[in-house]
């Protein structure tokens, strides 16, 4: 709890409050249960235990494979565990990608071996791999402006870093040399690309994560070096001698393979058909564990679930726990979801999901056209203040935000959030278990706010930001 | 510099200055050199310097490898660059051992990969490798007092934590089960053996190192699970269902390989033949670059001879600089040194080796009979205080420090060193330049002050400690 000892203190003093009666102060007075479910989800473990049993019982759970299926099972047992109703699986088919061998070396002038992992989705060198003359890019929009047949056969280097920022803001920009980077350079003539990691830290681990080829372009095999491999291979270019890598990644399309989205509820005691969905995915890369991407997401939601259920609280509305898979390679369950609940977005009250990584957050943001006053007095409860920037809820629900599904985000601290993201460095030591017990507790007085609310949070045409 | 700002007040100012004359304090009057010295190492980046070409164009240096060879080139071509003369290379010849396949896996109850990597000198698991239930011992003495013939067919899991401490104390004790794991489960029959890293950090990182084989016992596979696979292991053992474990380690002893000492000297005006000698390991374990194990140490030693001849400064003694070879495998360029050296270690004034990564030094060590005024005065110009500690002055030292050959040791601190050590994680981005450059002005200083001594660190006899 630490972390918002500085803040909250008004908040913390009504939690730790266990009888209402005695202490009969104004906020008090209004707020009891809203107390009672801070101070159960602060004092409690149930987030955590739910994160350490997926990464610990099931670790990673790459989109597709047969882990992400055991993880739909364990996730369905552990719902049903806490108490949830109506839990499910909403299947969907993915085209699959797994790993192969992946290793590089330069050739010369100094020979040696560097670390690296191809991209998601990625294709494969030829077999026994490609050994070409570096072509060297400082920054991705250096790539955009060399000329059209000037890196013909070369293997290309991107490097740029990535700043650091509570709101991941260099995320995007650092982003488009792992998103376009091979086709930008297969225009050119490229027969590869090494990429500097999407990433903050200065370890030795390749950040994966998913990348796109352009239609109508050749398709050539993408990977990212650790930062201490980028930095190596930038000081031996700065040596001014041609530089020769040898690469050779074997990665795979497996065609279709399943996925799926775990739903469970606690089902409404006045208007059950109106649904406020809290949610992380369930998928992650194939590195790490996904710990904390994004396992925290789903301790997280569900732990708030499991806090309100302990409570013996009967929310107006149902509060859904949406699980999603597939998300790191495209959105997939998130698009599934939208698809499948096409016809129900209109009860669909408020969307949120958790997806930046276990830190607590620094402000809340808002998405939603009516009832912004429900989600501002959560924001002061918890001692927040609110954004100036609007949210589309958080990655799985963007495609039904698009559709007009309200939404609201805790924005989460993502400062140190892109030093593990995507690397095998993503396991659950990475955890404070306080930390993730005060997203718990955000999660779980905002699912409880928003599913008694009087107030609305559609506007009048919800199907308005179509 | 920014470590020693608070501990050097009176150094720095000294430091600061550039011309003798203008400020004659007392102490200036007495140690303009001196001051000349601290001033030219602190300001300049001939330490990092050394290090940043170590490990950039030559990277891994494992023993007896081709890399450790062009590494040996690379350092007589530097220490000619830099002025030393006699430059040669003492070669000797070690038993070659290479790294192979490593993979392990959780074959039940909760399937998923770990990361490990075998430990220097470990023989391979059979063909396609191992699978069994593992036995858990949280520390090396739980193993120890097994009962004999307990463990057929196991692999043996061995946890135990390192503590962090600025000398390192905790490295001895966590060190046992990786030096003598493999024997002590051969002997109660165990068919491999996996250990938690000897380490301090919390990443994804195995840390190797040398391990043996006690005589007259079955020589069984051994490798080193990251901290966090081993905190998973642990949990999933804390399930109290048995564990399957598949091993594959491939790695293979590959005959008798070269590998050398390269030596650089500032040969001395008055007394050549007696030889102050600065130093550190030129090998390094496979998975990183070596840069502060022990590429600091080369960078440190070389980098401090390079500070007094840009300085024109010609000590009386000689100043000899050691590029040990195949010290992780054994400490065999020490020994092969004293061997060699066996009829001349009576000339050998004091000798230090820098292997402790990068960081200043807190305290001063002696492993002197006479002349300790000497260094106290080094450590007093440096702001150091004396270390209440007896030194072998390192590693490669010990084997002629046994033979009676006076040390001292700069004490660095090595708090976070164990992070780094014997993993791929090892890199230059690791070193900062102001740490490395204030020990190279430890070094230049000491080599320079004994060089030039009026008064012996030898005992009359300086067989005595033989
Ligand atoms: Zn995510
Ligand atoms: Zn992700
Ligand atoms: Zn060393
Ligand atoms: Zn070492």
């Amino acid at each position: 709890m630490k972390h918002w000892a500085l803040m909250g203190v008004a908040t913390l003093a009504l939690a730790s409050c266990t009888t209402v009666a005695d202490q009969p102060s104004d906020m008090m007075m209004k707020a009891p249960v809203e107390a009672m479910i801070l101070e159960a989800a602060r004092s409690g473990t149930q987030g955590y235990d739910i994160v350490e049993g997926l990464t610990t019982e099931i670790g990673q759970r790459l989109a597709g494979t047969e882990a992400e299926a055991r993880a739909r099972d364990w996730t369905v047992a552990k719902f049903k565990e806490i108490g949830l109703q109506n839990v499910r699986v909403e299947p969907f088919t993915i085209s699959g990608w797994e790993r192969g061998v992946e290793t590089a070396s330069i050739v010369s002038p100094f020979p040696q071996e560097m670390l690296l992992t191809a991209l998601g989705g990625s294709v494969a060198t030829p077999a026994g791999g490609v050994t070409a003359e570096i072509a060297y890019f400082p920054t991705f929009e250096d790539l955009e402006s060399a000329p059209m047949d000037s890196l013909d056969g070369k293997i290309v280097f991107i490097s740029g870093r990535m700043d650091k920022a509570p709101n991941g803001a260099g995320y995007g920009p650092a982003n488009r040399k792992r998103r376009s980077g091979a086709s930008e350079s297969a225009k050119r003539g490229a027969a590869a690309v090494v990429i500097r990691s999407v990433g903050t830290d200065s370890h030795r681990f390749p950040h994966t994560g998913q990348m796109r080829y352009a239609d109508g372009l050749p398709k050539i095999p993408i990977a990212a070096l650790s930062a201490p491999d980028a930095d190596q291979l930038e000081r031996i270019l700065e040596r001014g001698q041609a530089v020769t890598m040898a690469l050779n990644i074997q990665p795979r399309a497996v065609g279709d393979r399943p996925s799926g989205n775990v739903i469970g509820e606690i089902v409404g005691t006045e208007r059950p058909e109106e649904i406020v969905l809290i949610s992380g995915h369930l998928d992650s890369w194939d590195l790490g564990t996904g710990a904390i991407d994004d396992g925290a997401g789903i301790g997280i939601s569900a732990g708030a679930a499991q806090i309100l259920i302990e409570a013996g609280l009967k929310p107006k509305r149902t509060i859904r726990v949406v699980a999603y898979g597939a998300e790191e390679v495209g959105l997939l369950g998130g698009f599934a979801y939208r698809d499948l609940h096409k016809d129900d977005l209109i009860n669909h009250v408020l969307a949120t999901e958790s997806d930046f990584g276990s830190k607590p957050a620094y402000e809340v943001q808002l998405g939603v056209t009516e009832g912004a006053e429900v989600i501002e007095s959560v924001a002061d409860m918890l001692g927040l203040p609110m954004s100036d920037q609007p949210t589309n809820g958080g990655p799985d629900i963007g495609p039904i935000a698009a559709l007009g599904v309200p939404t609201m985000r805790f924005q989460q601290d993502g400062t140190d959030y892109f030093d593990l993201h995507h690397t095998p460095d993503d396991t659950l030591d990475k955890i404070d278990p306080d930390d993730i017990a005060e997203n718990v507790a955000a999660f779980a007085l905002m699912a409880w706010l928003a599913a008694n609310a009087d107030t609305d949070f559609r506007a009048d045409d919800p199907q308005a930001g179509n």
